[in-house]
């Protein structure tokens, strides 16, 4: 599936402020980047570096009002949805970069979920039988609704609140699979069919060896999303952080097939 | 300054349960690693790892009354104290790997504290000197109390508590210092003239290229201190962390100048 | 039933402190003081008061080490169980003195509980049936284990750890009365088969006119029970409120069958 | 001072709903009502009742789109400003009513800013000079800002956050005043000079047998403040409290020099 991107970002900065940006979308062989363009306005000097997991992010010096804008077309190939069976495997087994995601971070309090989990979810089966039934649970118990949470709001209190958007959604998904021992990271990402249209967040485990994407929102069809970057929660994949407060002017983003 | 180092660990576990263990010395230039024995009893296999700054640790799956051993001889050669200058870095001079503990964690939510650090230390001139007025105003403001905190304690707690324990000294130190844009990290230590003895916390800052280990609570002599591991606050750097639940039955550190 | 009851409360005071105690058995129909007797050694002056709801307290400026011993002999009549029937008023028809009961408090912010007991207990029936629901509901997803909680856990946090004491299936409980728009109030007591013997917390709910008491726990009879006083939640409650820091010595409740 | 009230609030309710309102104005010696109406469209039952404090509001069961509205006419007398002296009460000499209004509450958590408040305020005086030493230090420390908080945010956040509305001056200020053993309690109130024109939260501390109105943003002068009600802290003082979720579709408040 081709899909075109389109994002702008307005700020407006008071002083000289250090900025790191994480909206360029990811290179994997089952996402191919066919064209793109990042522009900032006034110009300014990117520095352009990866994170952990090899995702592009880029850092500037801004002032004033900043304009960002990021246009891509991206190519959607073989999706690998998460399989129909895929094992758990134990702490022992795992690839040293996947522990970081085992532990609890400040959105996903994986520590103080460990005896819910194991009620709700011990006889659910292995592995993607497992995180099955942790989606299935959100889907089940939790509403998609506006308002109720804010970029504050930890998915301790989402499980309390039983409501939240994608980013609540993906950081109780995260918290309930790490409480089972399953490495759990966050994910941008650009999404069609968000209503309205906006970043979307969403989380990957790891199974059998592999990072496989889930949307506990189940919003988006697996083959409209295209994945920006990755890490321990919404703190980590923030789309933009800045070392000082400003002000957001406007902020679009767009993704439709192309 | 030669430290012999004996740590004991015994837990009972219920069950077959998954364990990560950071109890091994850091092998750095200016701390030598004499000799050395880790032993767990009743013995099972261990699979050794690296964290992402290269420090050791190591995985293995325990069950019943288990006991972890180490003892270590280390040579501490000239250690860096924080330099007299030492200019702190813009976001875009540093390196990647610095910039996770520029973002606020679960232990340290240095976005709350930003417009403190402002009014508090904005005036306290550059990299050295601010890490140093951020050092002075913990020493002034926060008393050495055991019993006030919980291994769940945040800054934000400890900013209102005035009270801690080195944890939490350690979590306010780099709370501040991320809030003020110098990174920080948390970093778990064998230390001389702890009582009772203990693990130790502290922290390090990335100013003009390099790591510097700085000692909140004042507690221990800068040549008396042995780094074991690092990351982002008190969860990266637990001695011991276990997939589930598990009873402490004794626990002993001794270090004493060989 | 008639019981005996005996507390000794020794602390140590740094200063003059002043204090409020909550330890002197209620008067009631269902609950007659056959006798007792209130000490506090090195003698001081008490100033007796009620709380809003009648039950008695005391006050007075203690210092250094201080010795509070109570002492009642309390006939249990009539315990009135909570009714077969008994039907929820709505907010306009109930008296003034309950309306405090229907707000979220520190520890049981029943606010953020709309949703989720509106999913769970909106087809549980009306009034009684409503309240045993919920004791139904704790009773089968929160375990009562000791070392969980803290004095400081809220509501919402025991509804994620799903465990810990008395106090913490209180605050529960009550939090999800009042989303259910049910009044609620917390209500310390002694309580014959307590292990280890300990100051009991349990709560009333408001229907039909009166006030039920009730035990999440299901920890004592009903006629094993001697109420002491009633507040929002376990701070009104608290058996000792102190204006400055204090040590507890030793602390002992004992209660049997006279 | 001669002061017209005007507000209107428009709510829309999916379904019957109770309500609870406190948007009268209080009844006092130095607040005289010279005319007053209170209107619910569509016309509803009112009951009307007193809180424990005597001050006025309603309840009422509405539905659909409803419309609130509030208009009076006050004489502010002799309002009684702080005085030069007067003294602490220890909490033995303290009037039964004022007790709870020494108790942390929940955005009131007085117990944990102890030791905080000794460092501070110890050598500030007794009485006024201590209160009066809170107000600087809150009016030194913390900005007014919008946006920073939320109905949620606690004295605890704002005492990091370092900025705030006047519910969150309030909370901050009642807090620091509890924790120096002086009753506060939260008080609703129309003020003159606010912009936006919106209701405003003071508090009132208990100094020498009166309680005594202050304003911690030092926005509205003295004589341009009517009072409405009072409680431990937002919770009880809240305009409108409502069994149910519902939707603000308008709401104004006007206040002029009549």
């Amino acid at each position: 599936m081709k899909l075109n991107i389109a994002v702008e970002l307005v700020y407006s900065f008071n002083e000289a402020t250090q900025i790191l940006a994480c909206i360029e979308t990811s290179r994997s062989t089952d996402q191919e980047i066919l064209a793109e363009e990042l522009r900032v306005a006034p110009s300014s000097k990117l520095f352009r570096d990866k994170d952990f997991a090899g995702d592009r992010r880029f850092r500037s010096e801004v002032n004033g009002q900043v304009t960002i804008s990021y246009t891509a077309t991206v190519e959607n190939k073989l999706r690998q949805l998460l399989p129909v069976q895929g094992r758990q495997m134990p702490w022992t087994e795992l690839p040293e970069h996947t522990l970081p995601f085992l532990l609890p971070s400040r959105f996903c309090p994986s520590d103080i979920f460990q005896r819910f989990a194991q009620r709700e979810f011990a006889n659910a089966g292995d592995g993607v039988a497992k995180v099955m039934a942790v989606l299935r649970w959100i889907s089940e118990n939790v509403d998609y609704v506006h308002g109720v949470s804010t970029p504050e709001t930890t998915a301790e209190r989402t499980f309390v609140d039983r409501a939240g958007v994608c980013r609540d959604f993906t950081h109780l998904g995260i918290t309930l699979c790490r409480a089972l021992s399953i490495p759990a990271r966050a994910v941008s990402a650009y999404a069609l069919g968000l209503e309205p249209p906006d970043f979307h967040a969403i989380f990957e485990v790891y199974l059998d060896g592999a990072w496989w994407l889930v949307d506990p929102t189940r919003l988006a069809p697996i083959e409209g999303i295209v994945r920006i970057g990755s890490g321990r929660d919404a703190t980590d994949i923030a789309f933009l952080t800045t070392a000082k407060p400003c002000q957001m002017i406007r902020q679009t983003v767009q993704i439709s097939a192309a």
